[in-house]
């Protein structure tokens, strides 16, 4: 049985925060300390504003461009010049959102940017530079105080063809984000239709349930989820190929 | 916090199994008993197999298309008649896979034909005809035994911008499909970015976790999920509008 429970009372996060050391407080403070074999699903927000990796909108020059696009859209000009920098492509647009491809490979509405939940107005959130480093120094803060849980740092993507969005993972640490049936056969001897399930993504949209986006609630942990410790693990599998992108 | 347990010991469906009544049974043959307020995931295979939705290859006469097209790509013609049968449209084809758009609206892979568990060789699973319907009967048969819990039919999707796939929900009774934000503010008195959550693919994906696709536990029971009661829910929000499909 899993058992998923949102961890409450964690600080407000200032960059710099030591996140391990903030996540093991709040957890034992909270009667549910972290246990080994725990995943810890971070949404992305508090991991960029422990990193800095938030833009004043007043420094910001946009361009011609986000100029023109933003006045066509009603817009924040410095927001559009912000989510553009952010992406190595836009995939598509639809109507004032950009969907684009973040220079991680991630593809989601305007390059991940966020201008709720700020801390103040005047202040974009980006997502972090590199969301599985991060997951790790988490994961080492949990490992260095005795607890090998893995990490996941979440976020909130749309999909191309549901609506509604969901929460997924964009990084990993001591958990492999795919599970792999390729090559295995059902009870009647045929190969699984399902090949490569993405348990990551799973699991962030699983601890989504518990923290939810309008609670003050940025961190679950789940508890009886069977993964096998690795350390070499990363979302690279999870970004497809461009060679292999639906939507091109 | 959430308690996420599959439901073993079901017995091998078989068209007209009457599924609340077997999962009512099984659950409560494993010592823990389905209670109000309950999220029961079901897995479409065995919708389809206890209504029916199953077609003997050596039944179906496969075009000339179908004839080509497997040829090419070392597919059953059968199956392959059987995918386009089952498509309202074909929206890509990568490989062998075609993704298509199913009656019910469904993006998918091979309009979610299933030639694997059938029970036996030379068989195809189909999705149900209307999975909604197939979860308001389960959900009537729980409501009948004194039981209010929600129901979700779930069938395993892959998506167009990530590797991996994921159970989400192609039917749900008793339970909205998404959860909206819209109007609501941050505490900063930002309107929230994300703005409907699909938390029912968020409950069907948690209950993957536990059910496995190797394994033979097609029921999973989310307990400690706030949900608010509602008979005219379907998974009609879900469906992208073809004028808002990412992918046109």
């Amino acid at each position: 049985m899993l058992q998923i429970a949102g961890i409450a009372g964690l600080p407000e996060i200032e960059p710099g925060t030591d996140l391990a050391a903030a996540i093991l407080h709040a957890a034992s403070a909270s009667g549910n300390p972290l246990v080994d074999g725990d995943v810890v699903v971070v949404t992305s927000k508090i991991v960029s504003k422990a990193e800095g990796r938030t833009v004043e909108l007043a420094d910001v020059q946009p361009s011609p461009f986000a100029h023109q696009w933003a006045e066509q859209w009603g817009k924040d000009p410095a927001v559009v010049e912000i989510v553009l920098l952010e992406a190595k492509r836009v995939v598509r647009q639809i109507g004032p959102i950009l969907i684009t491809e973040t220079h991680h490979g991630f593809v989601c509405a305007n390059s991940g940017v966020d201008q709720s939940s700020s801390g103040a107005h005047g202040r974009a959130v980006l997502l972090p530079v590199d969301p599985d480093a991060s997951a790790r120094r988490i994961r080492a803060g949990f490992v260095a105080a005795g607890v090998n849980a893995a990490v996941i740092v979440s976020d909130t993507f749309g999909r191309a063809w549901r609506e509604g969005q969901t929460d997924i993972a964009i990084g990993v640490a001591g958990i492999q984000p795919i599970l792999s049936y390729i090559g295995q056969v059902d009870p009647h001897g045929h190969e699984f239709m399902v090949q490569a399930l993405c348990t990551a993504d799973e699991l962030a949209g699983a601890a989504e349930l518990v923290k939810g986006n309008l609670s003050r609630v940025p961190v679950a942990v789940v508890r009886g989820y069977q993964w096998e410790p690795d350390d070499t693990a990363t979302i690279a599998p999870v970004l497809r190929d461009q060679t292999r992108d639906l939507f091109r």
